[in-house]
């Protein structure tokens, strides 16, 4: 199977179970509105790469897979929540989202904030339950994880750097160490989360988890990269997004700051140090080496 | 000790543990605006009572009071978040909180927004830790307790009912169960929980804690009664605030709908409940009695 394959498979389980957890029993004392809104913001698309990551990672090291889709899906509804908070108004105000309107677009502002917020702690619920694995010491190290990545050393504080830099503007110009910074706080840490959450799950060693902490670092780097390359180079048709629009506002950008071929020069070192740091795990590591490659040749 | 007493003292030592908390090695990596904004949201006040019914239930039952103080930093820093996004303009759009300017008002709704989040993420951060206690089993059924009490069916829930009767109308009146559905939600199921994460912590047998979830409830319905008689009839000079602000809004509340004298009558029947549940306690529980008696008497 391609990563491409495997990860419109993950997405399609992905997908049921999102579509499980947000209906039935665990929603019946919930108020309408709010399961709509929820539904709203997760389900219905999204490569679901998170999740991919961390059901891979768990598969590459025998953990078990239905544990592993509980946390997976946790994971998501917190990469949902993030981007229903980043969609108000008040940070990027974007009324559309893969083609359809926001939650605060479709619902409105109060809704959204709330339908966020109960996102995020679903994901806590879940991995606080059996479900997500049978060991209490797992999901409290599970737990740990994912409330460090996510929060304000994490995912919360990057999009505090960035929205400073944008709404309030920097001190000077922008230099590579601000923009380094803020991808990894910013889109790094879920990204090295979900890895090593799969790694957590499947109970790897300290070693084996240490060398999926260096996959995930340079596989979040690269992500980053080969994003920008494809706003700054991308074909909107093919993107299925609006594409030059970091530079149209002025955003500051690895690519940006250190031009196209240097970008590019680095984006495949980085995928080759994500490559290196799988190399313990031989042939199971084989669809994890093709997601980083994967980014090299990204067109969409 | 009366319990004025105790919730003063227990007030003092959750500030200064809060504030520990929120310093220090565990804020390091996050940008400083992030942490001027979540310490904004916690410190500098408030009554504290949720991390006062943790202490107190803990104690009660002979609990450690070390990990007891962890639970009722993160319940607070839960709390705190609740009361940072329901101030947003997109929300209830209140300027000013115990005097000062609320989080929005002295920074912006982005920055808002994103220490909400962050103080709600740290809540888990805390009790997925071992100093929230020793055993993962009692930190994983207390992630539990809160999530379902501050998500979806629970606090998030009760915002989202509240609001939508507010900004979008009630088809109809608003019935008694419609307001004590909301109240049980909004406020009720935060109270529930402080309780019962104290018992929880001081592993209380399945009796103990379906007694302490029974104060518990019988407790939150007093203290919001309390909270509308207080609007009702109490003297703005004494209560801190603006009084008989529901009415003035058209703001259905429990006296409302039942008019003074049987408000005052359903106070003290379910004071007497809360104390009634506290029997098997005997004398460890004087200070959960007082709390609940205190209801009865509020002045501000």
């Amino acid at each position: 199977m391609t990563f491409e394959q495997s990860l419109t498979t993950t997405a399609t389980l992905i997908e049921q179970r999102l579509d499980d957890l947000l209906s039935g029993a665990r929603m019946a004392a919930v108020p309408q509105r709010l399961v709509d809104a929820m539904r709203h913001a997760v389900l219905g698309g999204g490569k679901r790469f998170r999740p991919f990551l961390v059901l891979e990672t768990a598969r590459m090291l025998g953990g078990d897979q239905g544990a592993a889709m509980t946390v997976a899906a946790a994971l998501e509804c917190v990469h949902c929540y993030s981007l229903v908070h980043d969609d108000l108004p008040a940070m990027d105000n974007d009324r559309l989202r893969r083609g359809v309107p926001t939650v605060w677009a479709a619902y409105d502002e109060w809704t959204a904030i709330l339908a966020g917020d109960a996102l995020l702690t679903l994901a806590f619920e879940l991995l606080a339950e059996p479900s997500a694995h049978p060991d209490p010491v797992v999901r409290a190290a599970l737990i740990s994880s994912l409330a460090r990545a996510a929060g304000a050393a994490g995912m919360v504080g990057g999009q505090i750097i960035d929205l400073e830099a944008d709404k309030l503007g920097l001190p000077g110009k922008p230099t590579l160490d601000h923009i380094r910074r803020l991808q990894a706080m910013k889109t790094g840490a879920l990204i090295v989360h979900a890895v090593e959450a799969g790694a957590i799950v499947a109970g790897a060693l300290p070693e084996q988890r240490r060398a999926c902490v260096r996959y995930s670092e340079a596989l979040g780097l690269a992500f980053q990269i080969s994003d920008d390359l494809l706003d700054a180079e991308g074909d909107a048709a093919v993107v299925g997004k609006a594409v030059a629009k970091d530079a149209a506002v002025g955003k500051a950008t690895l690519v940006g700051l250190m031009g196209l071929e240097p970008a590019r020069a680095k984006l495949a070192q980085t995928v080759g140090e994500a490559v290196d740091a799988l190399a313990p795990f031989g042939a199971s590591a084989e669809t994890l080496v093709a997601a980083a490659r994967f980014m090299s040749g990204r067109r969409s």
